[in-house]
């Protein structure tokens, strides 16, 4: 097991989303390692891209303003990166449900033909993408681990999955060096706090600095959530451990609390802010998927990961973030 | 149960992919029951389209050469039918690894634009989707039933997914009237012979009217095998019976058989041609699934069907309607 991190100094590596949430922040760790980073994003407004995620690295990041579709646009960038991590992607489960072909072109068609891509003009490249619990659907037992049945609950789901399948295809059809990361509930710094497009976590992140109430819908929903540090270092370690190329893994992180559990304990660490229960909206319960955690075992073995940060120092250190640079995110 | 046939008298029917090989089968079937058919077909060269499929009906069948995702030209005979059997779309293993993009385009975006269409148009309507036992990938148990992992062993496979899960995700969410049924490996009249682009089998019929020999790739693997006339009767029941509504089922026949078997069979059945054994070509045998059949006794329960015909007499059937009308098909 290769704990090393100076592997990464100098290594030509693209990260697409990469101005976004997760993308941003592991962007900016690689630079911190020395890394050569090329981010590719098509920086759309409305979605989790935002400038001010990737100003003032440690060390330069080159910007790639581009769908990951655009063959001609990246085709340089991803033929010389040693290492990808694609993490572009929207997650809207309501949009998609209703502009279900714009989630397709954004969230299906963008990967085939990024995948495509890699397998022309850098099949050995290595290859983590992001993927998502989502299309577990309502969860048959908990904890979920990564034989459970997939049954997406929205079109978002089904893109997402159809997305992850292109890359598992191709690690097996093409002996692509691909392993694809199930996230549950990420939050962090860089985040969408605008409103709860990206996670419902940011607006109500947004509410505590604004000491505001925001709103849970339900509140004995049992959730588990990842923070984005130890999310970025999981993306790491799995370009590192060789032993997960052509797997797939679910990652969690801290264990579960229920929505009321996390909207106490956020304005406890927040001392500021409030919140009421609200009921489910009706549009929404029909694609809710009601508890879930993950069983991330398996990764956790082949990729010599745990999560270092518990839940109120994960939110400490977000809400100080957030503190200290609202008006970029408002 | 409703065994009454007679429903279908007067009833307006919409058949997609209606000019193909189960799709004329169905679409003619209806017409003989006095059913208003409607057949969407692109015509497509190359494909299973053939205009002979629906010549000479036992009652007037209309054609609309459209795409079903083509919006406008079909929502008339969307808005206005009772039934809609959705049985467009293509099996093309090879040509999805090297197109991918235009495999999606057929077989995942037409039909995301059709069942939005119908829910718009006609959420009412009673739809029965032709989907596919592809995507269960090499089965990891026989015989496969429903809850088999998925694991799509192609591009075609992943797009064939998704298409279900729209379809599946609509009746979940807006309560629309579905079923899906995982067809196995479809055989009889006016399936396309030209070349093994649609099935095998195909082909190998091709051979043994013009007493040549054809290939039998490995030999050893077993499949299920289904008779055109049983499963229009099968789609057929699964619209009469609402108990399917909301469900997937897997639909076989005839128990399996080995490749070797079965080519056997076809030889001695039509009293001409002869095969060769041939090693499984390199590129082919990297999407190949290996044994397959199917558990359909849920749909059998649901639906109260079973095959009437066994293979010897569906191969039979077969032969006797290329001897006759194989000018149209080669």
């Amino acid at each position: 097991m290769n704990d090393d991190f100076s592997v990464w100094r100098d290594r030509p590596v693209v990260v697409t989303g990469g101005a976004g949430f997760i993308g941003s922040n592991l962007a900016r760790r690689l630079a911190e390692l020395g890394a050569q980073v090329t981010v590719i994003d098509r920086m759309l407004a409305g979605y989790g891209a935002n400038m001010f995620n990737l100003a003032l690295p440690a060390n330069p990041i080159s910007l790639l303003e581009s769908d990951i579709g655009a063959e001609n646009a990246i085709s340089d960038a991803v033929t010389g990166a040693h290492t990808i991590f694609n993490f572009a992607g929207q997650t809207s489960h309501m949009d998609s449900m209703q502009q279900p072909l714009e989630d397709m072109a954004l969230n299906q068609i963008a990967n085939l033909r990024f995948i495509e891509l890699v397998r022309r003009v850098n099949p050995g490249a290595r290859l983590v993408f992001s993927s998502t619990r989502q299309f577990y659907g309502p969860p048959q037992y908990l904890p979920v681990d990564e034989k459970h049945p997939l049954n997406p609950p929205d079109i978002n789901g089904i893109h997402k999955l159809a997305a992850e399948q292109y890359h598992m295809l191709y690690a097996r059809v093409y002996g692509m060096r691909v392993t694809a990361l199930r996230l549950t509930n990420v939050y962090g710094p860089r985040m969408r706090i605008r409103d709860a497009k990206q996670t419902f976590l940011g607006i109500w992140v947004r509410h505590v600095i604004e000491n505001s109430a925001f709103e849970v819908w339900g509140g004995t929903q049992r959730r588990d959530f990842s923070y984005v540090e130890d999310l970025v270092e999981a993306a790491l370690r799995t370009a590192m451990a060789d032993a997960t190329i052509g797997h797939v893994y679910n990652i969690g992180g801290h264990p579960s609390l229920t929505l009321d559990e996390l909207a106490e304990l956020l304005v406890q660490v927040g001392g500021s802010g409030s919140f009421i229960r609200k009921e489910f909206p009706a549009e929404r319960k029909k694609i809710d998927i009601g508890d879930y955690y993950c069983d991330d075992s398996a990764f956790r073995a082949a990729a010599n990961w745990q999560p270092r940060f518990d839940m109120a120092e994960g939110l400490r250190r977000t809400l100080a973030y957030y503190r200290a640079n609202k008006h970029f995110y408002l």
